[in-house]
């Protein structure tokens, strides 16, 4: 692959930065969800992570970040250079459809030809040369109108993310790594995933969408129309004094809908989805055991612990400790296990449990604690 | 069994309040040693429950404790009955044959037929009534110059304890449950121990003695000599003006060892060693396992709790918590679990590694962190 160099012209970033992580509980919590952490041990959020990852495609002026009032100062501190006009924020979380959509359609009335790229504000990318790379080439898939998502050659045969299946090889100057979407499928078995991964026709969904802004939505329009009208009509008002008072009139309203569901998935059954193969280290973070993995490196029987200063003292134990206290952690005789260890509350787990966290939160919700999500 | 009734004539309780319980940690602490603890739930320290088990068969001014100086103040605390004149001070541990020999020699200088009981301050009796039965037939045995223990009747081939293989029945009035002990065993084998189990010879060590004071004496003076000597001059100045430099003097020189080997074994050789079964749940509670147990009454895939105001929120969960923190504490699908969560250490084990926690606590000293020790 050629080296990428500067930015890429009329594309603009969005980075969604929403998502509370309920399964990285008690480590995420709603007023400092998985974006605000780090957990690739780099001393980095993993918000700052992926700003600094998309910068050199875009500038700093090319940037876009939606996320809850809640964490605004949060951000601003995390993103200091971010520009004000580019912070867009949620008086209420509305999925991604609503979140994104409202970004690109801002973005659309300021530049109608921008070409517009969403990458989540909580996913860890240890290759971001190799991701720019694959990102240049969305871009130029995108710039023909096509709807483009990044899939990522699958490791192993994970249960843990959707797949999306490879149609037809498309043939775009400098996309040489550009094929139709036949179409997604949701998390499968291991039998399922095995055959996926073995086919070499099935990528991780990674839920990178990278679009010309006027397509997206478009695409909106035709399976969203009143989700659609109520973006357009507060993207209007955006860069004027109504902007307030239209974004509370309309904002409660809006529906709720994943961008897979409402752009990604009809555009595929339209054909009008491309994929492009992307083969660097991605993984959502979405539980304990994948913090495990990525922090030992995937070496089983490694003892993995993420927290400055943690004090960790170990004997015959492997999994993952994360450490928010200044507390010695001592552990004997346990493996796979998973020890989060924070101010007021401490998990213990397996890596084999690690799904169940979630259950934790809900029972915590139910008993009204919310001081503790 | 006749109901006991008043206390017993003559008879002076000795309860050694040393040792820190190393495999406890971080529960037990050099500055909170396991006596200082409620490890039964009842929101009474192991000492304070010793203390009221005995109380009945001596009255308030008939029990001595032997403590560090630097647990005075928290003795005190829990037992403001506690005649001064009945507190002794070690100013640094010298292990229980200096414990107990100098409470025996302070108290034959005060009265030279008196017989002395000790029994630890840090194990647990739940059934009192029977406990208390069983000493008076102990000191009824004492009465005839024996040195006398008391055997438990093992409930299962325990590998934590040592035992006792008794001898020939004795016929002693007032202690239908006398024999003499034909020799100790040190902790077996589950293999030796399910044979002593079967055999009905064998009782648990429970390192409770009674004896004439002068008995006890004598049979030190024979095996340690030195030792004996020592705590004959110190008990000689202990209630006089000299008490302090004498002590400062001797204590320091006296040699350590544990009253099994110096007194018990050697007079189970003579033949001057009696034990009286005793049929009480007893327990020394010496690891988490143990603790665990002892809890959930035995019970297999129970979770027992432990500690004030303990907010523990456990799914597919057995073993044991203790919290000593207001942290919520949350588990999932871990069985046999240890947990024990302190405002400065955390440790998680299993009930199987629990006898390695000594191994944690040697480190934390090797490195010189006795802060948490």
């Amino acid at each position: 692959m050629r080296q990428l160099e500067g930015a890429l012209p009329d594309f603009h970033a969005i980075i969604p930065a929403g998502g509370v992580g309920s399964r990285l509980w008690p480590l995420s919590r709603a007023e400092a969800p998985k974006f605000l952490h780090d957990l690739t041990g780099t001393g980095r959020t993993l918000l700052r992570e992926t700003w600094e990852r998309i910068l050199p495609l875009t500038g700093i002026d090319r940037i876009m970040v939606v996320t809850g009032r809640a964490h605004r100062a949060a951000v601003e501190r995390q993103l200091p250079e971010l520009t004000p006009a580019n912070m867009v924020l949620e008086s209420e979380p509305k999925e991604s459809s609503a979140a994104i959509g409202l970004a690109a359609a801002i973005l659309h009335r300021r530049q109608p030809d921008v070409i517009v790229g969403s990458f989540a504000a909580d996913h860890v990318i240890t290759d971001a040369d190799r991701f720019r790379r694959t990102v240049a080439e969305a871009v130029a898939v995108a710039r023909t109108g096509l709807i483009t998502t990044i899939g990522i050659t699958p490791l192993e045969p994970s249960i843990g993310f959707g797949y999306i299946h490879c149609g037809a090889p498309l043939e775009i100057e400098g996309a040489p790594h550009a094929e139709l979407v036949d179409r997604f499928v949701e998390k499968p078995d291991l039998e399922t995933a095995t055959q996926y991964v073995r086919s070499g026709d099935y990528l991780w969904n990674a839920g990178m969408f990278i679009s010309r802004a006027d397509r997206l939505l478009d695409e909106l329009a035709r399976t969203q129309p009143e989700l659609h009208e109520g973006l357009v009509e507060i993207a209007a008002a955006w860069d004027t004094e109504q902007r307030d008072d239209v974004v509370d009139a309309i904002w409660p309203m809006l529906s709720k809908i994943a961008i897979d569901y409402s752009v990604a998935e009809p555009a595929a059954e339209e054909g009008r989805l491309a994929v492009v193969r992307g083969d660097f280290p991605w993984d959502d973070v979405g539980d304990f055991s994948s913090l495990a993995k990525l922090l030992s490196g995937g070496r089983p029987g490694d003892l993995a612990i993420l927290g400055e200063g943690a004090r960790v003292l170990a004997d015959s134990s492997s999994g993952v400790v994360v450490s928010q206290s200044q507390r010695l952690i001592s552990l004997i005789g346990v493996t796979d296990i998973v020890v989060v260890d924070t101010p007021d509350a401490l998990l213990v787990t397996t890596r084999e449990h690690a799904q169940r966290v979630k259950a934790v939160v809900d029972a915590i919700k139910s008993a009204g604690r919310n001081d503790l999500l």
